[in-house]
């Protein structure tokens, strides 16, 4: 068995070790040579050239993806060539186009916050003057980690974006805190689901994520499983799907964002369950059963490093973490720090929550600048 | 950092997934191209060739093996040539000479079984009529899984052997049972150790692990991690040492064998321990902090996959496998499969013996001829 990962990021990388481990052959097109997947990069080039992703896909049983960014028209390009691709453009153009997710979701009568699609300055004052005079913007396409998201008090300020095209609107959701739901779905069907978590942001990036969430039990986790199987099902995501949830402060959840890929809030899910999320996501594509999603500990914490102003490396910094802190479990992402860049990231299982948190933020804060 | 291995098999291969994790850059000199650590494989050449060697070791930051057969005068070359190698040539060489690893136990005070060196069949004789008439032969050098390795009854049985040199002879020890104490020492000197495990053997081949050993709490496990610590300090190993042990039925522990590397029954740590013995092994020859030894369940049972005489490949029976257990942890070693060899191991972890027993014998049956 032969999977071809587009994209040569971390998320790849983290597909190595249960690769090798199931036995599967794992090759990598990569953007450059000595990326974060490098040690099974067999191909670089550029993922939007239809002969180069295709030459690739060629030599591979199934093809999936490090991110969403692989246009629709490479895509399908694969899929006439018979191609398997895992997850299909049909399922990853909505992870690639906000307006057409939000679309989508509204019609399968899924909960997410108020939302309009705006062309005009006037369009976004009126949404505004219906929401509280602030709302969120967001560039249908490439937005990641914050970046292509902005709030905005008046139509002047969306002028420079909506010359490129339809823009999302949102409501400001007063959100008590953020949830993420992770499920996998295999080709013949069948779903599974790890626990609900609670991710904490810090300027639109992830920081940490703790699992179970630790306040978002009973109904909440019910209501966030059925959410993700439910667009899992009716997209028709193979692979594994992650859906970053708000949870309001009078107890219901909307939908933010969705990825169809490993994702940064199921990262614990490498030392904290029976069946990570990389293992699954190759089971998935590969239409072999999926693993069990149990957890390992009562608790996991997963906190992100990012790296530092400084030019030491993420290696460099292992003794004095590793010492202080011999539980925790840390993963690099082969990069040269950059600040605010994430580099890696660590987790520490157990019983006690407290203990579980202290230990991954006290290893990360060897890893800052 | 960068590790080189000498030897391309399942253990090296073992060594990739937690190399890639913390970051730390695997180098392979296998014997042959397509060996089980293929992805990490960046020389193929004879390892009993020094120039060969000397040119893999140079590009690394320090040497370590996924077998203990590098002849001596290779090793010496290398540490000529100030290359760091772990575990060393004066550990090796106790490892790679059971004759030798006797008188340096013996000496320091271990309890190991009744035995001689002999030379001659007279010898033989004269031990065997100390001890009940049979006992177990054994060459020095070279054996593994029950080959170099019989019971004789009379010298005349030993004759052939004999003219290759000096044998170990033993008394058949009457154990109750099998255990394996697994240790790690890195290069500053701190030791670990996991629990003690129970061992099953078929024909002289491991058959199964059962972390902990159940019936072998207490003094006995207290005894065995003395054991195996001592020899890991007083002989000098950096790395993984496992110790195969005999309970006796009067409840003493006699050391059988020992390995220097990480060990066939530790191979339940990848998926049961909090740190992995080949994650341990790299942190260890490193020089870099161990990491916890903590157990994720409270039992965890290995069962080897011995391939079967049929012309299926070990992944083609992953779909049933994965099916019917999807609690249970597979590790392939992307070998062909043939009758008896080892092609891989299963682990299930969890809170009741029984049923992990049972998942993962029931998962290893269906990669059987």
């Amino acid at each position: 068995m032969r999977v071809g990962v587009i994209g040569g990021g971390q998320l790849a990388r983290m597909m190595i070790a249960p690769a090798v481990e199931l036995g599967v052959e794992i090759r990598v097109l990569a953007e450059a040579e000595g990326m974060s997947a490098a040690l099974a990069t067999t191909a670089v080039g550029d993922y939007r050239d239809v002969a180069t992703v295709l030459t690739f896909a060629r030599e591979v049983d199934v093809v999936t993806f490090d991110h969403e960014h692989v246009p629709q028209e490479v895509l399908a390009a694969l899929v006439d060539a018979g191609v398997a691709v895992h997850p299909g453009p049909d399922a990853l153009r909505y992870a690639q186009d906000k307006l057409l997710m939000r679309e989508r979701l509204a019609e399968f009568g899924l909960p997410v916050p108020d939302w309009a699609r705006v062309t005009t300055e006037a369009e976004v004052d009126r949404f505004l003057a219906e929401h509280g005079g602030r709302a969120i913007l967001k560039q249908p396409r490439g937005g990641y980690d914050g970046k292509g998201v902005r709030i905005v008090g008046s139509g002047a300020e969306a002028s420079d974006w909506l010359t490129a095209g339809p823009l999302l609107i949102e409501e400001l959701v007063d959100f008590r805190r953020e949830l993420a739901q992770l499920v996998a779905r295999r080709g013949s069907g069948d779903t599974v689901g790890w626990p609900l978590v609670e991710t904490v942001q810090i300027d639109g990036v992830c920081s940490e994520v703790i699992a179970p969430a630790p306040h978002s039990r009973g109904r909440i986790s019910e209501v966030a499983m059925d959410v993700a199987l439910t667009i899992a099902e009716r997209v028709g995501v193979i692979g594994v799907l992650a859906v970053e949830l708000f949870e309001t402060r009078d107890d219901r959840i909307l939908i933010n964002e969705l990825a169809m890929r490993p994702h940064n809030s199921g990262h614990w899910t490498m030392d904290g369950s029976v069946t990570g999320q990389f293992e699954q996501h190759l089971r998935a594509v590969l239409d072999l059963p999926l693993g069990a999603t149990g957890s390992l500990g009562e608790w996991a914490v997963m906190v992100n490093l990012l790296g530092g102003p400084n030019g030491e490396t993420v290696v460099s910094r292992l003794p004095r973490a590793l010492a202080e802190h011999p539980v925790v479990k840390v993963h690099t992402y082969g990069k040269a720090p950059r600040p605010g860049r994430k580099v890696g990231h660590v987790t520490a299982v157990g019983t006690d929550l407290d203990e579980v948190g202290y230990h991954a933020r006290a290893t990360a804060v060897h890893f800052r600048g």
